[in-house]
């Protein structure tokens, strides 16, 4: 079996978590937003209606685990959820704690002014909390 | 048991396509895109991780073969599977085929220009096609 590789774009942007059913969990790296983002490790994915029954089943599950954790983690007051794929083919899941008080609320995240980085700090407390939170 | 009532917004950007799997198949009045809304009939929902284990298996199965039979019909390249409700609470599921030519392209469609409508005839062929090749 070919071996994964996440797609450029994708480790360009996200920073790692870690593993979950056979996806990556990755946190964008824009400070704006609590912002997950999984990857089922299934090359040449593009689409979520593509994955085998068993795959589906269980990377739906996981998206469920993964938005009402993040949700209880933040108290967000909305969930996003999107698996668009316009510009990064690779088959991604958004998982996005939103706030009436975000910088593109009521609208989507997506392209929408400029991620605003995380310090290295936040970012090390951010993914140890995340891990403990989603992952154990 | 509550009855369900379609939120007033919802029904008035959409038409009517059937019944299935207790959801709301609606069509997004906007010729720009095949662009499919799925309603969960339960009252007060907002977020898909809210769903019973059991429905939220159902509705997302139901998602995968829309996803699917929207794809084949329409031979899009790439299709949008989302859940915001940013604006609309009431837990809705987007579905749209989409093209490298259409309007917002490679942007998310959500919030760019003015919905285009479709004429009666072209409402009720589309309808009628997408009840035959979705439900049926």
């Amino acid at each position: 079996m070919e071996s994964f590789v996440l797609h450029p774009q994708l480790a360009e942007d996200t920073a790692w978590i870690g593993r979950i059913g056979e996806c990556q969990l990755l946190l964008m790296k824009d400070a704006r937003y609590p912002w997950l983002v999984l990857v089922p490790e299934q090359t040449g994915l593009r689409e979520l209606h593509e994955l085998s029954d068993e795959r589906f089943s269980t990377v739906t599950q996981i998206i469920k685990r993964l938005s009402r954790g993040l949700q209880t983690l933040t108290g967000a007051p909305k969930m996003n959820i999107a698996a668009l794929g316009n510009m990064v083919p690779q088959l991604h899941i958004h998982i996005i704690a939103r706030r009436e008080d975000d910088a593109s609320w009521p609208g989507p995240v997506w392209g929408v002014g400029t991620a605003e980085a995380y310090t290295d700090d936040e970012l090390r407390v951010l993914a140890a909390t995340l891990q403990e939170a989603l992952l154990t």
